[in-house]
């Protein structure tokens, strides 16, 4: 359990909790003295949701630390992401939709292209597109391997994700990329004589994989790395007693919310009001909802500052669809911050506005930005610490002694 | 390593950082109401840096503790004092220059002045000067025990250092101090069985002391305390990735600092102006400067509210020469408070100031002082969380996870 003193205090509540992620949302300013990202779009609604709620900063994993978005955001939904080293192979398949039970065995997958000697002249298949890419894919599908049933999925452009299921199964494997051209792949070699038989099988697994891609230009051939088992992460339902559901656009989050067991609700279009309308269309059906907006983080990336001021504003004007829900809890937040100035994830605080109505006591703070966030009244606190106080404003957790 | 999870995500950077240390540097007001030092000092440089950087206090080592200088130091280099407590013998022995390394064994010494019987009628050995102790070290350096190596070296006024070199020593000895007059000093009494040949060994050598001695007026005896090894800690070299350099007048934090990895410059004065142009000619072999102002602590301890307004002024008016070498990260900062009003270290929270152009997030702060720093955006951190946020600045660190 995440938090072992939360779990026997927790209650049966009514409750509706929204975790609205704005991905990437903490800014800098562009020039010394000047307004971030948020503190420069016109967000009527959030700056209202401000004043009657109240704000701080998280701290994503440790104080310094740039999170990339899986570990983001574990801690986020409260599971300490230096505790639970998730596997990418895990996240990877899970991501994509591939069901990572514990004890099955996932890992990434990288077409490449081998010389006539089986050597690597290039690690990632010269990048080969999705759609040239999938057929591919298709083809190692039809692969099996006495004993143990295995799943094939494609992720993006020259990389995919396998899993393996079946009994006495261990991923204490080492990559079989080498990391260089001019050699070839590595055989699958266990580091733990547990996961011996699991190398055997997935060494299997790639040499009928290398009969299958033999015709093919640019992909005939693979390397595997990442190989990890579910994690074994507590599910929301028993940490936190709540039945809750993902609304978002890209796998890797939909990945990270199916291990904590969101059920991840799939629907067509990725504007805020279309993820919206998902939300309204669930909202009987869940105690929790996450929604996660993407496109905050890319324009950082991309460092494209007005873009990302244009998509935090399109949020905001979405927002009443939510509010009209009549959520008890609503936060919103970042999992990190992106920088347009910085064009990369970094390790700056990150926004946080808790909004209770019933429960929360207001700040003096005014507005969503990043400055009132620093002076707002929560502080400076871990994202570790906020899933105990959503569960507390939700009225979901008993006294602790008497 | 201080942060286990830090060191697999160090990368290379050619970016240069300061660690500006004013010793003692929090302060009090004399008055209720009224300015501390630092808010009372006309520090303009200071006050612009805090503009444009980021204001915060550091609790030392934990709240409500005072710390002595060794700990508070070694905080702020990122190791925990509670963890790794660091023999005085050691830190004596380093201060002076004594090079400690792991497997030998050093003690701090007290000369003493014996009575015709042996016993001690002044534990300190009429607290001689200087200029008479030296001497006296220069004979017991004269001293040789069969099978190890000795080094001696003179502290301040009655005290020394001593350190012995070999095979399979080992510090688990108690003091041979007794705390009071009238009785011999004690032998040196191993308390672990693998100590008990350097304890032999140690007997043997203070022996030869006492004969050697035996003709001094005041200091014809010695007692012996903190026997120490090397603390082990990793070095900032293998724990950052920095080349480090130490720039201090005082050997107590010149002996901290080569315990972690840092080489200790030497050189001529004691004026921050001196010391910042000591800094400008080593600007080009190193990635990461201390510079350690110890007269900021003096005046404090000795009440002189308005002499530390004046060294903080000082401080301030050489900074230029630092800036005019274009630190990417600078961290003007104290190890612990020092108020004039109390005339000794003190547990409060200590003014931090982190100026980084490229990366930092400013806060609404206007000056360097303790009001302001009480409401930076950095919050109340632990001293200790403040060199991954240096690394962090210096874009020394890669993302965690993905």
């Amino acid at each position: 359990m995440p938090f072992e003193y939360l779990t026997p205090l927790l209650r049966d509540s009514e409750s509706k909790i929204v975790l609205l992620v704005l991905d990437g949302l903490g800014g800098l300013p562009i020039d010394p003295g000047g307004k971030t990202e948020l503190e420069s779009a016109q967000t009527p609604i959030m700056d209202k949701l401000a004043r009657e709620g109240i704000l701080g900063q998280t701290i994503p994993i440790r104080p310094g630390v740039t999170p990339g978005s899986g570990p983001a955001h574990l801690a986020l939904f409260g599971y300490d992401p230096l505790v639970h080293d998730i596997g990418r192979g895990a996240l990877e398949s899970a991501g994509v939709g591939l069901d990572v039970r514990k004890g099955d065995v996932a890992a990434r997958g990288n077409f490449c292209t081998l010389d006539e000697n089986g050597n690597i002249i290039d690690r990632r298949a010269g990048r080969i597109p999705t759609e040239e890419a999938i057929p591919v894919v298709e083809k190692l599908k039809s692969i099996q391997i006495p004993g143990v049933e295995t799943e094939v999925r494609h992720v993006k452009e020259y990389r995919f994700a396998v899993v393996m299921r079946g009994v006495d199964l261990a991923p204490e494997i080492e990559d079989t990329d080498p990391q260089q051209t001019g050699v070839t792949p590595l055989r699958a070699v266990a580091f733990s004589p547990g996961a011996e038989r699991t190398a055997a099988l997935y060494n299997q697994w790639i040499s009928q994989a290398r009969r299958v891609l033999a015709d093919q230009p640019k992909a005939n051939g693979l390397t595997l790395r990442g190989f990890a088992t579910h994690p074994g992460l507590a599910s929301y339902q028993d940490a936190y007693g709540l039945k809750a559901a993902c609304i978002a656009v890209y796998p890797m989050y939909k990945g990270v919310s199916r291990l904590v067991g969101m059920d991840v609700i799939e629907f067509d279009g990725d504007s805020p009001q279309e993820e919206f309308a998902v939300l309204a269309r669930m909202w009987d059906d869940y105690d929790f909802f996450f929604v996660h907006i993407k496109k905050t983080d890319s324009m950082g990336e991309d460092g494209d500052f007005q873009g990302k001021v244009k998509v935090i504003e399109s949020v905001d004007a979405a927002i009443p669809t939510l509010l009209g829900l009549n959520p008890d809890v609503l936060v919103i937040t970042g999992d990190h911050s992106t920088p347009a100035k910085l064009r990369s994830h970094s390790w700056h605080p990150v926004p946080f506005l808790l909004w209770a109505p019933a429960s929360v006591r207001p700040d003096t703070q005014s507005e969503f930005g990043e400055r009132n966030c620093a002076s707002g009244s929560l502080g400076n606190i871990p994202a570790l610490d906020t899933m105990p106080l959503v569960l507390a404003h939700g009225m979901r957790l008993n006294k602790f002694g008497a």
